[in-house]
């Protein structure tokens, strides 16, 4: 059976699939370039409809990536989906203590998430970091709290947990009290792959790659 | 801000809330766990009508997870979203190649993919294991040839490539040429989170853990 065997050669004609489903949607180059690669993780071009950033995002992203800062995900999936070659071109690290065992203490203790101690625990840290958050309501949550209460300020926070229970609520909640530049979807849908994918994104806009 | 904060509550109200859903079709008891578990990986209600099975699969992935088998998979973060602790407890292990040097080396000289040559890698190791395949077509088609070409008979296939290029007709091949019972999705969507959540789910099935 024939079928293209070439990865980037995959990776093109994916992109050239997905343009036409954004064409109706104001968006400039690079925003095609991240919106294109969340649809391309989920296999699902009603992203483009529910698929919500700030303006700024991409620049924050961009910024601090290149100034080399360190990325914080909820679980171990995002960690995996994340470019960690890319990143640490540019000098940054991906850190998720979700299995960390004093977390699981902690989380046990307090009757929290384990994601949602792991956020804590990583406190004045995550100040000019990028978030990505693509499981865990509770692990956002937390994060909006810290920024409110904690003065916390990352560069820019992915936040795409999915679900039934609490995940709409967070990703609304970001985009409603966010202090900083985030993207997020609308509703139930997100996922690891999905907040890996916008990491990748402005990763390869940076250097052009892909 | 009021958020559920226990893991469990918050997975037990989620197939409360998946399980209206999934009325219209006639699923038993342990189907209505997998397909539950495969919306709550993605947040998308939608998989009800694209989720295809073979009758046999949850039974034939049962008595493989008994046995201690292991689990191959395409891509990390299909390995990082299953079970480990659960799966070592009935003896079995999961198994990634994909960022092996001698397969990247491989994949080069052949110029196939690297989960492609991964999973021709596998040879004989992969008859009465279970296959997980959340993100490469090539990969899936990979094991297709290998069943007709090579003999080789895993235990079940769990076959959710995503995306726009040899995903869905991966999918269909699969449903369609399959030697050994599988799960499978129609059409684009799939990913890792998927293929993943299927393993979880029979193993919780074994032990009604969850």
């Amino acid at each position: 059976m024939e079928f293209i065997k070439q990865p980037m050669a995959i990776e093109n004609r994916s992109m050239e699939i997905i343009a036409p489903y954004l064409e109706k949607f104001s968006l400039n180059e690079e925003e095609v370039k991240l919106y294109s690669r969340m649809i391309h993780a989920s296999g699902d071009v009603e992203y483009a409809n529910v698929i919500k950033i700030d303006k700024n995002v991409i620049d924050s992203m961009k910024a601090a990536l290149k100034k080399g800062c360190n990325i914080f995900t909820d679980v171990e999936m995002v960690r995996t989906g994340i470019n960690k070659r890319k990143l640490a071109a540019f000098g940054g690290e991906v850190f998720c203590k979700v299995s960390d065992p004093a977390i699981m203490d902690i989380a046990k203790e307090k009757g929290i998430t384990r994601s949602m101690a792991a956020m804590r625990s990583f406190g004045t840290d995550l100040n000019g970091a990028i978030i990505a958050i693509g499981n865990a309501p509770t692990a956002l949550f937390e994060v909006l709290r810290m920024m409110e209460e904690e003065d916390i300020r990352p560069a820019a926070i992915v936040g795409t947990p999915v679900g039934f229970v609490g995940a709409a609520e967070s990703k609304a909640e970001l985009a409603k009290r966010s202090k900083v530049p985030f993207i997020t979807v609308e509703g139930t849908k997100g996922g690891s792959p999905i907040a890996a994918s916008c990491v990748n994104a402005v990763m390869y806009m940076i250097d052009n790659s892909r």
